[in-house]
């Protein structure tokens, strides 16, 4: 079954890349945009049909590999 | 209003930071893991109320900034 993965800063977290593209946004002449924070996305394929099984799987991944959790949120959504 | 700009590159794009995640995975022991694509994702903050305003705006950002549209799909998720 199929999954995403979306990794985003933690509230707090300075996110330089995401002023950056604020600052450019606001140069492009894109008025009224703020709070611009960027994350990834992983979307893979796990085997197997039972979704709480991939979902504990994909946790651990997330913990160990995917995401650093002393900065860093992650959310799964997964789709059959 | 918030939005989120989630940016995948095309099928067919060779992504090499999706592969080496997938060997790291399986190298952690991790089996029945494949397809593994990495992508970006972009918080952000619009001003105005209308949906529709905003979502033209965001995909105007896209195509000018956030996504290069040879290599990348973009999908835009818009919540008030």
């Amino acid at each position: 079954m199929k999954a995403r993965v979306i990794v985003t800063l933690k509230n707090g977290v300075l996110d330089p890349q995401g002023q950056a593209i604020e600052g450019s946004l606001a140069g492009l002449g894109f008025a009224g945009v703020a709070g611009v924070r960027q994350g990834k996305v992983f979307d893979l394929e796990v085997s197997g049909t039972d979704e709480e099984a991939a979902r504990s799987q994909i946790k651990e991944m997330c913990e160990k590999l995917l995401a650093n959790t002393v900065i860093e949120n992650y959310a799964i959504e997964i789709s059959p």
